[in-house]
């Protein structure tokens, strides 16, 4: 028994099988068949290895975003000096990634709960009072009816007032000055498959070089500094035009990284959309209303704003790749495979389309009889032959 | 040595190998084999190509959102009418993915700095000054307390007063009415590997549409526009219940984007999920505490809301699928492979458990000596049969 | 013609082709062969698949979160007593995934719009009123220059008056008492292509395991209530330092599900990071200016605070595997394509490089005469020896 097993392991340690193949020597097919080849070569090398790098693994990025504006602006409202900072403009304060910067605004001080008339915008007509039933709503109102139509115009409401009269939006904006505000992005991301940290603050920019630049997409592409007006204009808008009705803009931060080269290659590249358009064009336009509240006179009084302004959401797009054995094996592997497919297109031209291709089938296959015709002559045969071939 | 090399060179281009092969005429293998060689190919067509698209690579979204809210809510709280408008219930104001729509809440007009009893909600108890050390904090208390034991209920405490009282919560909700708010939801997506960019407002989402519409899972499941009372509904949840005490729901957007197909039918798909419960179930329940601060007769004094209300978060997935060569060729290639295991499968059967197997060995293998007994003898015997085969 | 095919048919399904083979019998060969093959396999199975685990396909989680501070803070500002709770120190109110907690800030009270000297921070000096310009902005500067400069020191400016001055960062931080607050975290994850969703209150954490609860990375790494002093000295920072000037965290739920096996198994790890650091080390310092306004006779009033804080960022990594066929055929696949290479190279040392090459060449390759030479006559010898093997 132990022998058997010897024998079978010494067997199987000391031999090795390789297939016998027929040399064909027909120069079209062999032509054929080597340009076959060599293209499945050059595509798994050139194509899968070089240019797709097949071999590297890919990691998507975590990443946190810190923003900061900098900037003042000055507006004289028929007499009324007023200067507004940061504190004043950007919602909200905190620098989170996406965040508003207010160009231009309808301001109604001093509002109350009270009974006032609807906004005369032509939606809220009446002529009779029948024409305000009270408890109801207009889907266009801003209020409760409680029932009156005052002279004919417009129903009376219950609501915060005076009603704010948006029906004219300042032109040119109030805050043009916005055009010169610098925004400061902090980003960092991490790859938690591969261990690595990144932060836009790459090796060349440092303290110093951050206290003077200023973006420009080809002069100073890794400055985390720009200035509102160059954003707007990269993602072609005009500021003129946005920065009285308002509009979203995307900032994308874009890190394409190749960890098998030095990390100090690994930078970011930052891009600029406009947002929320259909397909192509991006749509003008963004708006919202915020309130300020406070106590006159014992009553509740609140501040509203409508708000027009750049509303700008910066979004991280973080790629790495790392050789790794595993795809670079695969692809070898399939490669390999296709390998064999170009010889099989081979066989199939020699064996079905070439004049000889009898012939040839003779060489590459010996077929065995049918089972079933007598097997021992069968055996027979085989047995004289297979001495022969000894 | 010139000609040598273009010996090799015509040697290598005018001839090519094709493995010899046995042409196995046994029924049971070789229908058991092509059943099996058949299935592999299925495999792979139907299932590698037409089902799990395996041609295809994937890139996932990077994707932006903004929303808007609409409606009014009027409140008659013991006879102090109020009307509520999106700056009021709305938090935070500018449009933001995740935001909070208070339903419901318990206000405190009017607190300041000050010392007042400690909220009797029966975890403050005292009997004695002793029970409340000055400048102690009790884990469930609102303030700093201040040594004192009044009427021997609670400390008395350093915070703002009065403490907010919120044993109660109003039911029904207060703002009952958010059940027919709208929500109106803008969302861009764009596929970085592709350079594909498309919006939540797709071909037939037109200005006209949008006008009218309101999203229903089956008349309107394009239209952007949600009803309040329906994002709950669809998401499992009572708007009776879910309004009184607050609860998180997440608005799924869904982007399954065939490439290949016509960009048109790149359409999103919107499902509604509570969230935060264990495993399937959601919680119940979401608050948090806001104030207005404002300044009264030179003191700072606050307004304190507890909100109760629907904390929607926006959750886009994004995920776009198109041709590509590497993929197709790789599935190709290994399914190529997985022939030859077919193949193996077969040998082994034919080799090992066929009554003839010995008879097949001999056909399929031709083997050589051992190496170590009398080499020149067997190069003889080769030779011959060398000559033989020529 | 129906038996031409009947007769195709057949033969296609009763016979099948396996390809012959040498069997080589030289150890050297053979030994080395095989322990390559086994090598591949090795790597095949212990590698791929059990390392690896190339049998199972991936998905990324979409992950929501909701966030809850609890804490008091008392301070004493030269004899004004003052309480802090979580609507004073938290921006913003209403628990989103990132937020800022203050830790210390410089308050100025009652800034109105007038005209007032600029701070004298050595940025702004000026000896005459030719060094201020009547209308034009300092970039240092905190307002509008009015052409006046007082006392020789620095320039008039219009400006929210008075300027804060934010030269001195209060030391030790005001608000050190928020090393003790509490941070709750709820986060839900759902993993779209294998509906999966799951919690971070996962199984063993039960309302009554939440009520006393403190997360510790050793005895309690599954408990989602944070002491804000252990985040902050997790993530490698010391709590005073930071406190007082301010600084960016990021707390990173990490989700690595094997859903392969039970679900039970697949809990978050929480993991604490400086954020916005060039490459490894964080840096220090986060800052920003929020504004309460109200209204004080008749004059619309501000109180600006500069706030000091740690901004919180919480990111959600979450993977999913799971057992899949194609990940598994393709790995299988691509292994045996490995293994065609394995048995390639040891044909190149077969043919090329042992002594009896010339020999084992003619064993493995039957070769056919090159056609252009009187084709007939080959036949002819081809013919024979067909029959011959017949």
């Amino acid at each position: 028994m132990r022998n058997l097993i010897k024998e079978a392991l010494s067997d199987f340690f000391f031999e090795y099988e390789t297939p016998r193949q027929v040399l064909v020597r027909n120069p079209k097919v062999g032509i054929a068949c080597r340009i076959l080849q060599l293209g499945v070569l050059a595509y798994i090398i050139g194509w899968v290895f070089i240019y797709e790098k097949g071999y590297q693994i890919k990691d998507t990025a975590i990443s946190s975003v810190f923003t900061k504006m900098k900037g003042i602006a000055y507006t004289d409202i028929n007499g009324a000096e007023r200067l507004w900072d940061v504190a004043d403009y950007v919602f909200p304060d905190q620098g989170v990634s996406s965040f508003v910067v207010m160009t231009n605004f309808i301001m109604t001080v001093g509002q109350s709960q009270d009974k006032c008339p609807e906004l005369p915008d032509g939606t809220n007509n009446c002529t009779t009072d029948a024409d305000c039933k009270k408890g109801q709503y207009k889907r266009t109102g801003n209020g409760r009816m409680t029932g009156k139509c005052i002279n004919q115009t417009t129903c009376e409401i219950l609501s915060w007032c005076p009603v704010q009269d948006d029906r004219v939006i300042p032109n040119p904006p109030l805050l043009a000055a916005a055009e010169n505000f610098t925004l400061f992005i902090k980003n960092s991301i991490s790859f938690p498959d591969f261990g690595v940290v990144r932060s836009n603050l790459v090796e060349k920019v440092d303290s110093n070089y951050l206290k003077t630049c200023l973006f420009d997409p080809v002069k100073h592409p890794l400055c985390p500094i720009f200035r509102l007006g160059d954003i707007v204009s990269l993602s072609g808008f005009r500021f003129s035009e946005i920065a009285q009705v308002g509009g979203s803009i995307g900032i994308l931060i874009e890190w394409e990284c190749n960890l098998d080269l030095r990390i100090a290659k690994c930078i970011p590249k930052y891009r600029f959309e406009g947002l929320y358009g259909n397909s192509s064009q991006a749509s003008v336009g963004y708006n919202f209303r915020t309130a300020k509240y406070y106590t006159e006179d014992r009553i509740q009084k609140r501040t509203l704003m409508k708000v027009f302004g750049l509303y700008i959401e910066i979004i991280v797009h973080g790629q790495a790749r790392k050789f790794d054995i595993i795809p670079t094996l695969t692809a070898i592997g399939s490669g390999v495979g296709i390998f064999g497919v170009a010889t099989v297109v081979c066989d199939v031209v020699l064996l079905y389309f070439l004049p000889k291709k009898d012939f040839y089938k003779t060489l590459k296959f010996k077929s065995t009889p049918v089972e079933d015709e007598e097997p021992e002559s069968v055996t027979m045969d085989q047995a004289k032959e297979a001495t022969q071939e000894k």
